[in-house]
Formats: C-alpha cells, sequence, structure tokens
C-alpha cells in the first residue's frame, strides 16, 4: 500500500502514520496533505503518531517539514499520540520538533485546534499578521 | 509496527487500516477493539479501508468478525472509504458484508453512527463516558 490515507474530519485533517516512512512515501504524503489543505480548506491537521515505536532522525524531519508546509497554508498542525520512549529518543536526537504543537491523544489535539482557530478568529486582523 | 492503533473520538472509534493484515495482527486488532469498546463505552466503531486497495477473503471476513464482536458490545460498526476496486472484489469474492454498514468517508460515517445513536436513544448527545 503506497499511501497513506488523509481523512477528513470536520475543518481538520487526520494522517494515522503506521508504517515506515520511506524517501517516497515521505514525499507522496507531503504532497498529497498540501493539496488536501487546499483543497478542503482544512484550518488544523492532526498527525497520529500512537503506532510508531521507533523514529529517527528522517521521520522527525518529515513531520517538520509537514508542520511548516502546513503553517505556510495556513493550517495548524499538531502531532497527538507520541509514545513516551518516542518523546526520548526525538530529544536525545537533537530533534525538539520546533513550531510543533503535540498533545496526548486525538480528542484532546482537536481541543487544542478548536482553540487555537477561536483565539485566531477573536483576534482582530486589521493589522498585519507576520506570523 | 505490530499494531494498528485504535483512536477516540467522542462516542467513536476510529480504526485506519493501512496495512496488510496477517493472523496474528488481525486477531490483536480485534482483541484490542473490544477492549477499547468495553474501557471506552464506545457507541460506535469506524473502520477506514481507504488506503486498502488489494482486499482477500481473509481481510473481508476479519472486518466481519469485528463487526459482529462490535454489535455483541452494543457498538455499530460503519466502514468507510472502500475503493470501487475493492467493492468489486468483495462481491465477486462471494463476501458481501452482510450486517455491515458501509458509507463513502469518515464523515459520513460518523453522520450515519451519530443517526443511528440518536435513533436507539431519542439523544444523541446522551452518551455515557466511563472513562
Amino acid at each position: 500500500m503506497e499511501k497513506i490515507p488523509i481523512l477528513r474530519m470536520g475543518p481538520f485533517l487526520l494522517v494515522t502514520i503506521q508504517v515506515d516512512l520511506y524517501d517516497r512515501l515521505a514525499e507522496n504524503l507531503e504532497a498529497d496533505l498540501v493539496q488536501m489543505v487546499s483543497k478542503t480548506g482544512a484550518m488544523g491537521v492532526l498527525i497520529d503518531i500512537s503506532a510508531v515505536s521507533i523514529i529517527d532522525s528522517f521521520m522527525g524531519r518529515i513531520i517538520g517539514n509537514i508542520a511548516s508546509m502546513s503553517k505556510i497554508m495556513d493550517a495548524a498542525t499538531v502531532v497527538v499520540g507520541m509514545q513516551p520512549a518516542v518523546a526520548i529518543t526525538l530529544i536525545e536526537l537533537g530533534l525538539p520538533l520546533k513550531g510543533v504543537q503535540c498533545a496526548l491523544n486525538v480528542e484532546r489535539g482537536m481541543d487544542l485546534l478548536r482553540s487555537k482557530i477561536a483565539l485566531n478568529e477573536g483576534t482582530p486582523d486589521d493589522y498585519s499578521d507576520t506570523e
């Protein structure tokens, strides 16, 4: 199976990573996700990595890339379901996932995204937002 | 990766199948799912098979098993995201997935589950949270 499915749930997209990402699969995921954000007007992307028990610098970089791309496309990214061992490995690898917010599970991730959207919509945007 | 993650979303559980199911993985999934239904008091199970492009009689049977188990545990099962080729194959294999409801995508599947719950209970938001 050559594709990681991207599920639409209301204003959010959900990606569950269950397989080891290799170059082409990761590239496809990035391309698909950016297109889905554009097509659906999604306001947030949830990346579930609860099935990931081993993480390397490549996968850490891909997650960072996805978050950066989504940000440019005006969608926030939240990584959910990280296993404790993965968190330890990421820090030991020197990959603190800067700019990526994390939540314990999908429900908390959705709450976080909802509160971010509410925050953004509540602030007046008559002055330039350089974020 | 030896486990298929089961995500909790409100009163529902979401399972995304991205890898080929072999015996032990399928058994683990069945056991995990039944336990999760019991633990969370979930009222519905969504099985997303949008990443499944090839289906065989084994996988068809597993999906049927999961639906039957969930039913006994008082949770409805909806299969979502089936690819057209998979639907053709299932019928040609003589596996019409009896007792399993299908929906085009996750959102429609959730709507279907919500309407089923509303039908059964009268109120859609009245689900017990036993976490």
